[in-house]
């Protein structure tokens, strides 16, 4: 009996996707990547996924797990490979309000979350533009970041215990939901992140958070980025570091907005910097709009500010934040694009910047280069259009995008993780024997080498 | 040539302590462990930990790491092996007050740390009673809590980047101040209470906070637990989460403290539950202390709150810090203990301690108990004194409140970690699964197994 049939027997032939409907799988959200899976199956619970991998791992096949598909560095690209897609575990284990976590299977999406927790008065912060698709398992195990960091962290921090399938389809159970629990090595990190290389998470245990009972929302214009990290300071202070979001967007990300979605213009003439700045509160009858208008006033005097905008109703607030979750689909225009996601040090931002623009002029004087980030955590998306379409060239841009970031002391992947697209950075920058231990440990817990084959190791 | 003698050669003779010199550090705080080490050497640098590592490698020498020899598992316990000081690695070798961090070498002691913060108008809030001894490598890889974790999480919470030594002496540079970096596997996370068996910590990027410019201390005396965790919950939304610590001293306690430290005796009779709860603020002009008096003045009426002393001036503060932080001290009076740090569901700590009791009757019926919690994490400190000096007995008293946490969902080490105290711990409770992997890494990163041999895995 071939591989394909024995799956068969374990999930039902519905759930073994062969020939085209397997191939309605074959491509990435960017459009940069497009293959040929051997199958896509779809198991229903913990116990089939242990199944499937018990017979890859039998069998050597090669696994390439599949959540929302949003990912944006070729992660879940299979040639040749079973896709397995968490898309049917979608399960609300257990939802405790009061003790804030929530146990979710990996093919819960994370829209259904927000709206979960806000049935409790609670809130999941994680939040980014694809939130509509993209599920559990895939925004742990790359890790993802978004427009609320700055406050709440990246996935990492919102999760407290995991159920992960194993490479050889043994499954451990990590599903804690304490705060403090000193047993053993983090084992739970070590698979949030891992893209898949390490083990299949099929469930987790969730972090909420109080639902913050108002906010304010304001779009900025300021000179430059440095007058904007004031901005944040400043409000920081004032607000006891109560900002959940600082997002930058230049006035030339404003300009390709109002060219691709004229209702999203900008509300004034843009400025160089323009920051889309929203704080929020628990504390009962506090006014959050109001002390923002306050800080921003004085920032105005000091010269800091030139343009503010705040958000007067919950349907004004939603518009300012469409201009920010447009950054995808308005960025992504063409598969030949450059996208670099990187890190840096808050103080390098604008030497990053003032270096990138003439260094890819001089790789390709006809580029374009288009800039959004979260800026409160240093986090730039940096994109480059190149005025042709030519693999060198657009490894040339990415190497110099890599190498500035990286000899600024910063990271040439903030959010988005390795995937296939930034393996060769990976070579060509981290730390040689981080490399090794990374290696050792992949090794050790999935010797054959079935796991997402590929991926994010050089 | 010996291995001391090449020991000496790398490190200068006066570094490589023997006989008596070296046996001075053959004993842990609680008194429970003592052994002969073979030597004791101290690098100055990273590079002489290395070589000193290489060297063990070579020869299957045995090496375990020590910091400030405060912890409380046994975890420093080196009979007939090396033992590796960092206590002459105490450089600054960086501070930023702008992104708030600090680059600090493996012996810099903790409260130092505080020292250091506060001069920049910082704080560095990990904090707890070993805080003059403790040290970064070892609050880094014992993941230590403290009295305000509800806030800012444990040690690992608050490390952006580590340097560390490997088995055979390779020096993994990972000192990224970053707070975002998805470039691979998360070895910080994995080395962070790993115990020394995974690799030496030489340096950390550590994070600062903003110090709150305004306290409010407390302490409140009420009827039971249930009654405190709601107060608990009303004070965090009351003050937009500002609470930093929830600590739960019971009337048990109290009388132990006022026989043993007569100064720190508890101002009002003491009730069964005495919670001491601190907020802080950075918001320029807020009156915590008048938000705490009105909020504990709606809890009274609400009869949640019989008795509330609010500290009106630093010393008086300082002195009911010190009631909660004379814990260790006033628990580890006799080596014959069995101390026991578990964490449970916030909603499971009554049930346990109404399971406890009566349970250590039945083995012992002339046992005492004594309990603190660090209650807003759910993190209990149970202590047993048994009525005669008997390891069995001790043993299975430890086996029964592991055994009664781990059914109530909770952890049987919750912050103090496994070291040698819980080994057997761990090969009753850890899901087994979870010890294959830790295994995995374990031998992938140390294969010759010489980085704190028998310690955390059973
Ligand atoms: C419009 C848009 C906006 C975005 N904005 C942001 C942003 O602001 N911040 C940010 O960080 N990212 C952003 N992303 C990318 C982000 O990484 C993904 O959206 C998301 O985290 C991936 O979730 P997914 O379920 O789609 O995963 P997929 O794309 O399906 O998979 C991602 C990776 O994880 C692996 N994987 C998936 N599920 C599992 C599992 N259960 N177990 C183990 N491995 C698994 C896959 O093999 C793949 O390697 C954006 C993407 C889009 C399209
Ligand atoms: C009075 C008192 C109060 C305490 N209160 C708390 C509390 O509230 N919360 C809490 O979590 N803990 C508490 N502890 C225990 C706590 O774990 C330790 O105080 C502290 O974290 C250990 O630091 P240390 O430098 O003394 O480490 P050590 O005791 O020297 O070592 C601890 C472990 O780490 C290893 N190690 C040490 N340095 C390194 C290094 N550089 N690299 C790799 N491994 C290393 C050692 O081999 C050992 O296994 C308390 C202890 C005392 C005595």
């Amino acid at each position: 009996m071939d591989l394909l049939d024995r799956l068969s027997e374990i999930l039902g032939p519905a759930q073994v996707l062969r020939g085209a409907d397997a191939l309605a799988h074959g491509r990435d959200w960017t459009g940069h990547y497009a293959w040929e899976p051997m199958a896509v199956v779809r198991p229903g619970t913990t116990e089939e996924v242990a199944a499937v991998l018990r017979l890859a791992q039998e069998t050597g096949t090669p696994v390439v797990p599949l959540g929302g598909n949003t990912g944006l560095n070729g992660g879940t690209c299979a040639q040749g490979a079973l896709m397995l897609s968490l898309a049917r575990m979608t399960r609300i284990r257990d939802l405790n309000p009061a003790a804030r976590t929530v146990v979710v299977e990996a093919g819960v999406v994370l829209e259904t979350l927000h709206t979960l927790a806000a049935l409790q008065g609670l809130a999941f912060p994680l939040t980014f533009g694809a939130k509509g698709s993209a599920m559990v398992g895939g925004f742990l195990s790359t890790n993802a970041g978004g427009s609320n960091v700055l406050r709440y962290g990246s996935a990492r921090a919102l999760c407290l215990g995991l159920e992960v399938v194993l490479a050889d389809g043994r499954i451990w159970n990590g599903l804690t939901g304490l705060h403090k629990d000193n047993t053993g090595y983090d084992l739970r990190d070590l698979m949030i992140g891992a893209e898949g290389t390490l083990g299949i998470i099929t469930a987790a245990v969730l972090k909420l958070v109080p639902a913050a009972t108002a906010h304010a929302t304001a779009l900025v214009g300021l000179d430059s980025l440095s007058e904007a990290l004031k901005l944040l300071n400043t409000v920081q202070a004032g607000t006891g570091g109560a900002v959940e979001a600082f997002e930058f967007m230049p006035d030339r990300y404003m300009a390709r907005l109002a060219r691709l979605k004229p209702a999203l213009a900008c509300p004034y003439a843009p400025r160089p910097v323009n920051v889309l700045i929203e704080t929020g509160t628990t504390v009962p009858g506090a006014d959050p709009i109001g002390a923002l208008e306050e800080l921003l006033a004085g920032a105005m005097d000091a010269n800091h500010v030139t343009e503010a905008v705040i958000a007067q109703s919950a349907a004004q607030r939603r518009k300012l934040w469409e201009m920010r979750e447009s950054a995808a689909e308005i960025t992504f225009t063409t598969p030949d694009i450059v996208d670099c996601d990187i890190a840096l040090p808050l103080d390098r931002l604008e030497t990053f910047l003032a270096r990138m623009t003439p260094a890819l002029a001089a790789l390709d004087p006809g580029a374009e280069e288009l800039v959004i980030a979260h800026l409160g955590d240093g986090n730039i998306h940096y994109t480059a259009y190149p005025s042709r379409s030519d693999p060198d060239l657009a490894q040339a841009i990415r190497a110099k995008v890599s190498a500035e970031a990286v000899n600024l002391g910063g990271s040439f992947s903030a959010e988005h993780g390795v995937g296939i697209s930034k393996r060769a950075t990976m070579a060509a920058h981290k730390d040689p024997v981080a490399l090794a231990m990374m290696a050792a440990i992949k090794a050790a817990l999935d010797p054959k080498g079935i796991l997402n084959p590929g991926k994010v190791l050089p």
